[in-house]
C-alpha cells in the first residue's frame, strides 16, 4: 500500500496506521489508544442504524433539530442554549474563530486541539505547566494569576491525559473570576460522563462566557461516527453558529444521538463498569516494576515510565503484539516518559498487563 | 414541536422543516429541492454499512487512507493530490482559509456556500452576474476581465442552480489565463459525474492553482453520510490539510465511498436514467404554462415563473402537498421568480408535472 505521509495530527486510535505497519488487521488490534468506552457496544446501536439506514439518501439537519430538543429536555437548557456537532472537536474550532482571542491560557498536559484551533484562529497560547510532582494537578490560583492578560481560558475536565478532575468548589472560583473579568471559558466536558455529578451546566444561567463541550464519542463510544454538542449563553451560541458550516453532522450520527438520549438508562451501568474496571487495571498497573500509573476521574490512565526506556520504544513493543497505547511524548508539557491507556474490558486489560509485565520485567 | 430559529442558510433538503411546518412525516415528502440522485439507493450501500456497523465504535482514519488510494488508482494521479473531506463543502472552507484571497470573483446565481466560505475566510466578492437573456450562460471573456484584479476564480461546473455546463476549451482559457497570472481556481464539479467527460482533473499536471472538488453526495446519493473530496497540486493540498480539523469524515462514509469506488459499474445505468429522466422532466415542464424551464447538464432543472406569482408563493403551494421544490430567491442574481426541481423518478416526475398544472392552471 502507498504511504500518505501524514504529520499534522497525532492522537490515539491510528489503529489503522498500526495495522498496516505490522500487517495486521485492525480489528486484531486491542485500542488501549483512543478512549472510547469498549462497553457503549451493548447500547443496541446498530439496530436503530440499520432501522435508519434509509437515511442515508437525504440531507442531514444542519441543525440537528430532533437531537437538541432531547437534549435541551435533558439538560434543562433552551435549545438556543445548544449547538450539536461534529464531535466536540467541530465546536473546538467554532469557538476559536467565535470568540477569537488574542490569548488564552492552556494549563498542559492537555487535548492538543485546543493549541492548534486556536492558533489557525489567530490566537496565542499561554501555556500553564502542571507539575509532575504535584500529580498534574491544576493551582487555580496560579490559573487566576495566568489569566489577567488573556481573553481565554481554556480546561478540560476531567483532564485528558492525566485524568484528573478539578472539584466544584475551584472550578467556580476559575469560572466566577473569569465571568468577572470578561474571559471566556472554554470547557471541555467531554469525559464527564464518567462523572456526572461535576458537570457544570447549571451554572450557565449566571456564567455568559463559558461554553461547555460534550461529546457522545466517548462514554457512548461512537467515535466512529462523530458526535458532540457545545452548551452555552444564547447569544454565544448564537455566534458560534454563524461560523458553523451545514451538514457536518451526518444523518446516522443524530440517529444515534437520540437513541443514547432516549435510553439514558441503558448507559447507567456502563459507569460503574468503567469504575470497577479502572481500579482493578490501576491496581494491577501499581504491582509492575519500572511504571507508575497516576489515579484518574475518566476512562483512561496516565502512566509514567520509570525504567530506561522511552515512551515511544514502549509503545512500539506493545504495537508488534497488537496492543497500541497512546504515546504521550507530543503532549505539550510531558516528556518521552509517558503513556496513556484507555480502561477496557477485563480481558483486555489482563492482557495489557501481561504484555507491560513481559517487557519491562522479561 | 419547540421551534429552533434558523437563519444561517437557506438550501434544499429542508424536508424536516416542511414535515413539522405541515405535520406530515419526512418519508410523505417527495424532496425535488435537494441535488439527490433518486437512484443511488440501487448501489448496495445498505447492506455494505450494515456489515461495517462495528466501524461506528472506533475512531475514523482521519485522512481516510483506503478510499484516497482507491481514488488514486482511479484517477490516476497520486495520493497527496488528493483531500477526503465532509463532502465537497468542508473544502470549500478549508480552501478559503489555505488561499485567503483578498477578493475572489464568482459567477452568480451559483451555490451559496462559496460566498459563505470566502466572507468568513475574511475574503471580499466580485459578483460577474449570468445573463438571463443570455441563458445565464457564462461570457468567459467578461470573466476575465473582473479576474484581474482578484487572487481566486470561483466556478461551479456544471453550475447550481442553471444546470450550464461549460465546455472544456472555454474552461481552458479561463483556467490557463489564472495559471499565468497566478490567480487559483476552485472549480466545483460536484455535478460533473452525470459528464464525467468534462472533468478538469486531467488538468492538474499543469496548472498548480487548480483547486477541483468532487462530491459523492449528488451522482452516488449518499447526502446523509457527508463525502467529498478535493484534487489539487500536492503543494496545495499539503496547505489545505494544514488547516483540516481531524475526524470529520465518519467511518461509514469512507466505507460508502469505498464501496461505490469498487462498484463503477454498477454506477453506470445512472447516467443514462437520469438523463432520459431529465429530458422527459424538461419536455413537460415546457409544456406548463406560466413556467419556462432551463435546459440543463446536471441532474436538476431551473425554472422561471412567468406567472403572476413568486417563488414563494409557488413553493409553499406545493410543499403542502408534499412536493418539496428550491426556492431560488436567496440565489445572489436571481430574483423571486425561480425555483429548482431535482431529476427524480419518472413517477415522481409524474407528481410534480401535475401539482404544477393545478397550481399554475387550475
Amino acid at each position: 500500500m502507498k504511504k500518505i505521509k501524514v504529520s499534522k495530527f497525532s492522537h490515539g486510535g491510528g489503529i489503522y496506521q498500526v495495522a498496516e505497519k505490522y500487517g495486521i488487521s485492525p480489528e486484531e488490534i486491542i485500542d488501549f489508544s483512543a478512549n472510547v468506552n469498549p462497553w457503549g457496544t451493548s447500547l443496541g446501536l446498530e439496530k436503530i442504524i440499520k432501522e435508519n439506514l434509509q437515511s442515508i439518501f437525504r440531507y442531514p439537519d444542519t441543525y440537528c433539530r430532533k437531537l437538541t430538543l432531547l437534549l435541551s429536555n435533558h439538560l434543562g437548557i433552551a435549545c438556543d442554549n445548544i449547538l450539536v456537532g461534529n464531535g466536540a472537536t467541530e465546536i473546538i474550532y467554532l469557538a476559536m474563530r467565535a470568540v477569537k482571542p488574542r490569548y488564552a491560557v492552556i494549563p498542559v498536559p492537555t487535548f492538543s486541539e485546543y493549541e492548534r484551533a486556536l492558533k489557525l484562529a489567530g490566537g496565542q497560547v499561554k501555556f500553564l505547566y502542571l507539575k509532575e510532582r504535584q500529580g498534574f494537578s491544576l493551582n487555580v490560583d496560579a490559573l487566576i494569576e495566568k489569566a489577567k492578560k488573556v481573553q481565554m481560558i481554556i480546561l478540560c475536565n476531567p483532564n485528558n491525559p492525566t485524568g484528573n478532575l478539578l472539584p466544584g468548589e475551584e472550578m467556580d472560583k476559575i469560572i466566577n473570576n473569569a465571568e468577572k473579568k470578561g474571559i471566556a471559558t472554554l470547557l471541555d466536558e467531554s469525559f464527564i460522563d464518567f462523572q456526572p455529578e461535576f458537570t457544570l451546566v447549571d451554572k450557565l444561567k449566571k456564567n455568559k462566557n463559558l461554553i461547555i463541550l460534550r461529546s457522545f464519542t466517548k462514554f457512548f463510544s461512537i467515535a466512529g461516527l462523530r458526535l458532540g454538542y457545545a452548551v452555552a449563553d444564547k447569544s454565544l451560541i448564537s455566534k458560534i453558529k454563524s461560523f458553523k458550516e451545514p451538514w457536518t453532522v451526518n444523518c446516522l450520527a443524530e440517529v444515534a444521538g437520540i437513541h443514547i438520549l432516549k435510553n439514558l438508562k441503558r448507559a447507567e451501568g456502563l459507569r460503574e463498569k468503567t469504575k470497577r474496571e479502572r481500579s482493578v487495571l490501576y491496581e494491577n498497573l501499581c504491582r509492575i516494576k519500572g511504571i507508575k500509573p497516576y489515579p484518574s476521574q475518566a476512562n483512561f490512565i496516565l502512566i509514567k515510565i520509570k525504567a530506561s526506556i522511552s515512551s515511544s520504544y514502549l509503545t512500539e513493543e506493545l504495537a508488534k503484539g497488537g496492543i497500541l497505547v497512546r504515546d504521550c511524548s507530543n503532549f505539550s508539557g510531558l516528556g518521552d516518559k509517558f503513556i496513556r491507556v484507555a480502561v477496557r474490558k477485563k480481558e483486555e486489560n489482563r492482557k495489557l498487563i501481561c504484555s507491560l509485565n513481559q517487557i519491562l520485567t522479561g
